[in-house]
């Protein structure tokens, strides 16, 4: 029995097994108690923070406190004193006050985990802020990188040179923003790609309209969400951009023989890369995914580690 | 370090300290399980996915991993990547990255369980889907009537040939539906009553709209809860439902001597069922609850060994 | 004592118990990651029912549950049964047979907490009932004046004869109604403080609509929130209000030397009172909310250890 989806495919025997084991449960339930374990950050407190919806990210840090023996505490910024008026600055404190060591904080607006971060006794970690930066996001990137190219310690050596090409709404992006300090701390080779508006302000070296020439050559091809939600209402064209900037297997080929496709997600399929390249052997997607929660994990350990120590930074 | 802002503030020491942290944490991730204890499920990860609102069937589940000493988490369909239109293969594919052993998911879509199990690697438990199932359900009312009849080892005997009466809008209750099957099983004589509109397409042998019929000689009465909810701005006649089919004491004296009450709740009392029925002596409303732990524990338990034996099922 | 429902059943040796069970906690707290080896709560499994939004209570409880070694649930009011028009009673019977040995609530319904008791078979520890009562912060509110006036085991005679000036809404104050008894126990002469329409029904012994006698030789003055949201619509002046009764520090020279402010948060900062006051060296703010954890966990084990031994209070 792998699944249990219904009824109709539980044959006797497991039923009979599943109801005897039940009974056993049962009678230990109505008993009383278990169990306790020794890990990194045991009696740690982590709350998580996020102003901002997020299934991944969020779930991704809850599983990575866990696995060092924090307790981890999701605060809904909706049922919180946030929405009574409370500032940052009074959230934080109050955070601080009940003895949580790690604030984990997505928010709207950029910047704001700095503002955080002065008023917080503990350590701050940002799972993104506005438009600007994602820096567990081009972590785990990294990681999938280099692992993806067979990189282990030298994985400096092996990434410099490389070409990876940023396509879709770099503007707006802080995944892209990220990517571009990180991976070019690594001496890759970083474009940005997509309509000429949305690569205004870019801070990188390269920025292009022209797909074809974005794509060539590159090693990795990383696409990012078209925030239809974001859209509405504005002139933006999306089958235009479908036809211009979709990354599909065909236009792959342009780039470096085996290169791989990235994406932050959530993916649209079929909006700004087909179902084909996100899911085939090219896609690189679940791996970022996986990885999250090591990295997030190596970040957690490491923040705490230095509050420990009382070591400021 | 003891915050992490942004890459731009990590010098490279700190980043290679992390990525081969994140390393080393990747290789004992992939390996699995980790913290080794009592726990039957230690090291576990239980994702609870609930696309429809629900309290005694989620925190059924959450009580039941943690007792087995598995992480629980709860996924926000609010908050998640669904609505951002991520298809359910993308959000299960998902789940499956993160390192989620079991899914937990209950949908409004009948096949939803189903659609998820296609595309994740671990075990999916099916918490109710559509009008179509509710396995656990079906499993802790088998529970709740073998201990209430005596049965033990010999249950099978004991209720083979017993007759269950499940009163109320049975055809669009994924409830009775999974009870006929699991109870058809067992050799219980399952009847459908209600309102003819109600009974249409039911796949059971006995279905009437004669109340006083059904109950006759029934050693337990099911009754299903009226979702006024869905019935608003329908022809429904309330009034005339509770005048014809509202389970009463003196209702019950048509069953058998010492016939039992159920109901998979949250119950309407006045409506379906009166007070005196729902919480007197015959009731086994609040024992369908107690045993809805030990069975969901039974089955992660069962689920999950058979996920770490690697057998397909 | 098997529930906590209001500081009036609170008898001088429990609520010395619990406060010297706080103050031990406290300093396990203050010393860091605790992880008692004997939790004295694991196994237990507490639900934290909160009909009204909060933050810091929920997240206090959280912590302290979670300290103690018990599981604890947070069950959402707005997916729960409660919005499909269960009674209170169904809903807390659920719970019970669910395993829940503790039920923490927090209601907009004066005496939610008695009624929830009356059909519980566990504790239930009140966390605020409308504008009722709000115990836990009337003992975390004494422990934090003991600590500031330099009281230890003699608490009780240090405390008696100060004054304490409540000020602000007192009419629709749980807090403000705990703290008049819990204080009141302790020898306090609490002062209420406001337009003279919110000290109507006031049942203490002074209530003046005049800050300056009410502040005069104070040792401790106790803002409370100004609701705006529920102010909006109702001829309320809040210009006038700040002008008459904000706390500034000019006001606060008026009060004893060395006179501490407190607030049960979260603060209008500007409204009723100033930046100044709530952040500055008078505060005891922030102090309240760190003494939160340890006084609810010494709650929680109370009631646990008297649901353990049988004994009903």
């Amino acid at each position: 029995m792998k699944h249990l989806l219904d009824v109709d495919e539980l044959n006797t025997e497991d039923a009979e097994s599943i109801l005897s084991q039940a009974g056993e449960y049962r009678a230990a339930f109505d008993a009383g108690p278990p169990v306790p374990a020794a890990a990194p950050l045991a009696g740690g407190r982590i709350a998580l923070l996020f102003a901002e919806p997020s299934t991944r990210t969020r779930l991704s840090f809850e599983i990575a406190g866990y696995a060092l023996g924090a307790q981890t505490l999701v605060v809904d910024p909706g049922g919180s004193s946030l929405v009574k008026g409370e500032s940052m600055a009074d959230t934080v404190r109050t955070l601080d006050a009940l003895g949580i060591d790690t604030l984990v904080l997505r928010h709207h607006r950029a910047g704001a985990p700095w503002v955080a971060a002065r008023h917080f006794g503990g350590s701050v970690v940002n799972a993104g802020d506005g438009w600007h930066a994602h820096p567990t996001q081009a972590l785990l990137d990294l990681l999938t990188l280099r692992r993806a190219f067979g990189a282990t310690t030298d994985g400096t050596r092996r990434l410099a040179g490389a070409k990876v090409a940023i396509v879709g709404d770099v503007r707006h992006s802080r995944v892209a923003r990220s990517n571009l300090t990180m991976l070019g701390q690594q001496g890759v080779d970083v474009w940005a790609c997509g309509p000429s508006d949305w690569l205004r302000d870019w801070p990188g070296d390269v920025a292009t309209d022209d797909l074809d020439a974005a794509l060539r050559g590159a090693d990795a091809v990383m696409g990012l969400r078209v925030q239809r939600e974001r859209m509405k209402g504005s002139a933006f064209d999306l089958g235009g951009y479908v036809a211009r900037y979709q990354i599909t297997e065909a236009r792959m080929r342009l780039a470096a023989p085996g290169a791989r496709f990235m994406h932050p997600g959530p993916v649209n399929e079929g909006i700004e890369v087909t179902h084909e390249v996100a899911t085939g052997p090219r896609s690189l997607v679940l791996e970022q995914v996986r990885n999250g929660v090591p990295v997030r994990m190596a970040v957690l350990a490491a923040v705490n580690a230095s509050s420990r120590e009382g070591v400021a930074g």
